[in-house]
């Protein structure tokens, strides 16, 4: 099944790209199931449940999180209505929401979603290791699973590697978001998981982090508060990461970037161009 | 001129790669000036004034570091003989050897490379941004300096791109080290500077950050050291960044990755291969 | 001389008691001179110019601040009017205010008072350690000053000490704040400086740092937010430290700890009741 | 009933003041349990198996430790044969050795003691709040259980007050250690629970954290490596809290301090010098 991942959307500029191009490459490349990370979609700071419906309308099957997952305080609420909506899975125990979740598929496979944040310079959740190998302890792959996605909301590479050897073999794809630039490393590990460190952003790369690049500039030379962080506006880039898997196992067989619009380099990945699936 | 800028060489996969391929791509390619970060290529730990040597003798003109620069002790000794070796330059005045230095190229060129340490999620040396400001100040591009280089070893992205943002127009090439993962955001800043968050690693990326992933994945599960990291010894991947500059204004008229061999997906600078230069 | 310096005041409890029991101790044991750190006196989060008068007007002769300088974010504004108010010198250049300043002290002695922030686990300013060297080079003691005093904002007990072994000799009393918990270690350095590595808070101690102790508690537990800090509002201990001085060489004479109402063990410094001074 | 905490003992000056003076004070204030922290008794850095011995023979009944636990390598093993050796409960399922355990006093009765590590700016082991939870539902204060005491190693003195705040009522004691200097603030919390955010180190406060000076203060100046921290071998104080307990509720009565000897002033508790007991 054909599987695509988009990486955080940043304010209004990374929605409207969605919005945009989304539906077009959901027809056109016959994708079977879309998972977007939307902590950053208001304005920057969480996800109001007026946008997890957006980006569900534009095609998405799951909005992940990560930790700007309660910015918006009524995500503590409608977490437990909506259940595309994930927040990280290793939030202690009694916390609203769900941080993994089993999905139907376009094509009628069943997708274990997880979403996790790590540790290292960031809060001190509970364990995202313990907590993912419990989730899959319950759903291992091939039985009623199809396919398994962690997106591992992480800052250091170091625990995000560590994270795809952890569960290689055992997942579809794991792949990393939070640093808000895509990286070049998706490559199949031995075991046939598909990995890569990081989705990057949805939204307007002449930033600092898909935020307008005045304010944290200043503050880098000034370490004084010089207003509010405000996304920028100007054209976006969508990033992503898609990934084939066999049908049989579940496993990866093809992974690759996408990125188009905005700033960076374009890249469609080569196995959706070249017909299959 | 050429520029190319190699990342971190983790132990002896990393030398290697950069022993037996960079002396063949200078002379292919063309290069004029060549930046390699060193700063684990002792076993991952700091850099011997031999292994200096040798990759000054595989082609490289400059070695940078990061907070691992001093891991080998009597790097506080040769720094100060060895004009090739660049610490940060924010460390206290005082502290051995230098941060910034101006360089020949082959071609005649005057290049001025800058090795900075971001301080989000690092030991807090003085300001960065200060630094290499006091450093432009001293030697702006276009008079005597025909190029210039920051290697800004940092975590954060968003200190990365707010140095991009501060130098752009400023300096030729503003690249990122330390995550050891190789970023797909290099592009041309508004003002002519070139950008990429990270250069990556030079080593083996079956590997957590270049080592040995079997200690660092336990010590994720059980936080308890189980033994020593040693690097990794399979198939390396050379990854770093290729910079075009106009030579009247020394700003980047291209950026492209370079990376070869290993794990990760193959990428020649396409204006190296579209002749050029 | 005789100072007294009286640690973080929080919230309304932490200015009562102040202005309930400073202008009598100033006045029963001939204070010179005094000290405040105010940065949480506005309900816990920085401090207004009117509170700032009413602080002076209670007997204080100049507020230090710390981390939460700016958190009412006219006091960028205000800085610059008012000379009793202090925020970490450590700032970088540019920014406004002042982190040391010279007073006249009841006695008619020149007191140099200087703020400084720590950098480990804090914000990552200028070196503190350079900040105030450079002070005291250009304010030595002994010539036109005649008391100099360090209210040194850190977080980790080895930067406070290693700050107070550092100035041994050269000022009257380093003395720390921050942690909101009145440590007992106060005590004479070899060379003559007073140290003690924090003063406490003035406020509320049945509380986590002076703010009511529900909202704090439960975020550890489930790390979601689920209010706003606010003062704890129950009885007030008044904390800080006193010290004597040598009105020949500066350097300290006696230091003890003051602390009195609420809830911790009261102490009035023995030298106080001993009569002298 | 009666108990003694002794903080963190550093180096061999820790170690002979413990020595020297413990069995007296055992035997003159009738000390019916004694814990101390000694996860810096061998030269600063972990504890040898002989070292826990030699603390128990001068009159330790459990030793507690924290982040430097694992310090001495074989710790991992010895932990599993004595029982007297508590390393921090909240570490992952699978690590060597115990976090809590119950002993028998002098008087017979039942202690259970336990030792968590914090977790703001310190790594991230399991939520040490739940960790203590769930010791205490399965070993209540009350029934087989006469006095309890938590030994929470953290840093950050919100995350120690909240500790208290969230057993109070539930235990006889919590008592911080890790920063390795002593507080005031000891008090009895509103629900009859005994606090004090940090005990203190034993060993020589001449220096910075009880490590010679010298060194310490140069890394903070220079940020580069001079030597190695070795043990400062000065005067020794002994630092801890005392404190006595209902025996039939378990919570306590009295809390005060413990300091003799070196550089810090001393205090004996009042109710040990009033009788009692
Ligand atoms: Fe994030
Ligand atoms: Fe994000
Ligand atoms: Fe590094
Ligand atoms: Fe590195
Ligand atoms: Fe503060
Ligand atoms: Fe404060
Ligand atoms: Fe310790
Ligand atoms: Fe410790």
């Amino acid at each position: 099944m054909r599987l695509l991942f988009i990486g955080d959307i940043v304010g209004r500029a990374g929605r409207a790209i969605v919005q945009s191009k989304l539906p077009g490459l959901v027809e056109r490349y016959n994708l079977d199931f879309v998972i977007i990370n939307g902590e950053n979609a208001a304005a920057g700071f969480g996800i109001t449940e007026a946008i997890v419906q957006d980006l569900l309308d534009a095609g998405g099957d799951v909005i992940t999180t990560g930790n700007h997952a309660w910015d918006q305080r009524d995500a503590l609420v409608y977490c437990e209505r909506q259940p595309a909506f994930l927040r990280p899975v290793n939030y202690p125990s009694g916390v609203p929401g769900k941080g993994a979740n089993m999905y139907s598929a376009r094509n009628g496979a069943n997708v274990l979603v997880m979403n996790a944040m790590g540790r290292v310079y960031m809060d001190a959740l509970d364990c995202p290791f313990a907590a993912v190998d419990k989730e899959l302890d319950a759903c291992p792959m091939g039985e009623f699973v199809d396919a398994i996605v962690l997106d591992f909301h992480a800052e250091a590479t170091s625990e995000k590697q560590a994270m795809g050897h952890f569960l290689d073999g055992r997942v579809s794809l794991v792949v990393g978001t939070h640093t808000h630039v895509p990286t070049s490393d998706y490559r199949l590990l031995p075991g046939g998981t598909a990995y890569m460190s990081d989705a990057g952003m949805t939204g307007d790369y002449d930033s600092v982090l898909g935020m307008d690049k005045e304010e944290p500039v200043q503050r880098f030379l000034r370490k004084v508060h010089g207003g509010r962080f405000t996304p920028a506006l100007g054209e976006p880039t969508l990033c992503g990461v898609a990934v084939d898997t066999d049908d049989r196992t579940g496993l990866a067989v093809d992974v690759e970037p996408l990125r188009i619009g905005g700033h960076l380099s374009r890249h469609i990945p080569s196995f959706w161009e070249n017909g299959g699936n």
